[in-house]
């Protein structure tokens, strides 16, 4: 039997660690206690876990010891500090901001891709960028069956991704353009209302964003494949929730639209929606609120030797972020009751 | 000197109609007189030009002799029927529909990339898809330099390319989710609020839409390159005007990104907003209401020998409709004058 566990969730007053707490409760994970977390700018004073109010405590080295599990939603530079200091206190982190996740000897994991990956951890185990994670999921079946070559990426990612205070600027914006009112931007270095903006995280000398080098490094790093070509551009469009991706993948040797969607459709966590001439396919709208990553119009990709092209549909604060930090928890029970 | 032109404008009620109207109004464009026709279901009894009020006289084979050019702003069964008419009664006609695009011995034509094709015309002349305009655009001052070898690209496409209805369905659908009262959708298969929708026109069995066959058979045509490789996605989002593509163009030879930055800001039509660390690139918010097609985000794309990645945005009512439609009118003046 499992036992039940102290656990801690750092960033508790933001979008991703609200969801944590909301999906820890739903999937009944087996907790002796739960302590939420903020730094210091924390909004709330409570947080929701099932139908208790969690007080807000502060987010301290001395908050930290005691805890057998802590899930950090927090930025790089928190995590940076804080994940040590609940590691060296005797807690498995798992941390959803990329300060750990490229470092050897801490896995990177997609409880379906590569579950095993988390036997290996050290004290931390890295939630994977949102993006990515769903496209791992797409691509791992199709790495199994046939092999990939090259993937060509380009995303449309939204607002919640950014967090709350994005998801209020869309809506704020969006309310000021259908008044006819002038708009003010806070968040993002453009309008988002009724706009798409090119760039998602900062951006390098050689004009990637750290969006789309995460989108390939993390992904060379799940799949176990150092070697593979992906190009990616990312794009944060007006969209509250759910991100979708256009994904293009050059395989080793052929697999036909039928096959995909079969071989696809058997993987966990994925679900087909593709009737394409019904107008029936994933959209951000449809997913949000899911724990599936939704894939759909699947057809070949003439312009290439064995392409496929998908669209590819998943719940950025659920199997982006929150629910896949859940799912790896769970791999650790399940580890420790094994 | 020009001559004065008697000119027709044929669906001078829908979004792209009355851009033309203002367009050629805007640009001085010689007329003698300015007729504007719609048919039945014609929404307005008149129509500006310049300070005009045209009178919106229904679209028959009875109006349309006598008129020296008509653009056709009309959908493909409608220019079908009445393009011929036009062409027999006199007048050179000009089509924004994909009903004549792909016929032999009828030039296709974006001004800057191919005008020496309006001399092969035999009475029509097709004005190619919104977001194939701003691709060739894009394309053809490499493929002059280095050539290109496979393109991929994926959409990021504005309502107003649907029409009025379509701009309404957004502004309404919007208004409705702030509000957090239901939404009804009568234009697009899925909200389109706050959504995007990978499905652009009809879709056929090999689940293509014909808004993806287009953008390869028209770029195609338009660079003389019949063998081109291009793979193609195209996606509505929730945005009210221009289209925005993220370019993937595979070369035949080296380009460094600065030499494309040059080669393409040379060209006429394009223009380059491209410092991305400084968060400048063009949005379809600010390349909004421009006659210009704007490239940002230029860069090399490691993932394949010579790959180019760009960030492409034109208003697709202006240089992927109307402007496009006027400046080949303007060719014909040329021509005539020549």
């Amino acid at each position: 039997m499992k036992r039940l566990l102290k656990v801690g969730v750092a960033g508790a007053t933001g979008a991703v660690g609200l969801k944590m707490l909301s999906v820890m409760s739903e999937r009944g994970f087996p907790v002796e206690s739960v302590r939420a977390m903020a730094s210091g700018r924390g909004d709330a004073r409570t947080v929701p876990f099932g139908s208790l109010a969690l007080p807000v405590e502060e987010l301290t080295a001395n908050a930290l010891p005691g805890l057998d599990m802590v899930l950090f939603a927090t930025g790089a530079s928190v995590s940076r500090q804080f994940v040590p200091i609940a590691v060296a206190g005797g807690a498995v982190a798992i941390d959803n901001s990329r300060a750990f996740r490229m470092e050897d000897g801490v896995p990177l994991v997609v409880p379906e891709v590569n579950a095993e990956a988390v036997r290996r951890h050290a004290g931390i185990i890295a939630n994977p960028n949102c993006s990515t994670i769903q496209m791992v999921l797409a691509l791992k079946p199709l790495q199994d069956v046939v092999g990939i070559k090259r993937v060509v990426v380009s995303t449309y990612q939204s607002v919640s991704g950014t967090g709350k205070a994005a998801i209020e600027e869309l809506r704020e914006q969006s309310g000021s353009t259908l008044a006819g009112e002038p708009i003010i931007s806070r968040v993002y270095p453009h309008p988002i209302a009724f706009n798409c903006i090119p760039h998602i995280d900062v951006i390098d000398e050689d004009g990637n964003t750290r969006e789309e080098i995460k989108m390939v490094l993390e992904t060379r790093k799940i799949l176990e494949l150092p070697e593979l070509q992906i190009a990616a551009t990312c794009v944060r469009v007006p969209v509250f929730h759910s991100h979708a991706l256009s994904l293009c993948v050059e395989l080793e040797s052929e697999l036909a639209p039928d096959d995909a969607r079969r071989v696809l459709g058997e993987f966990p966590g994925i679900r087909i929606l593709d009737d394409a001439s019904d107008a029936v396919y994933p959209t951000q709208l449809s997913s949000s609120g899911t724990d599936e990553t939704w894939i759909g119009r699947i057809r070949r990709d003439a312009s290439v030797t064995n392409g496929l092209w998908m669209w590819v549909v998943a719940d950025n604060l659920r199997k982006g972020a929150a629910l896949n930090a859940v799912q790896i928890a769970e791999l650790l029970l399940d580890e420790r009751s094994g």
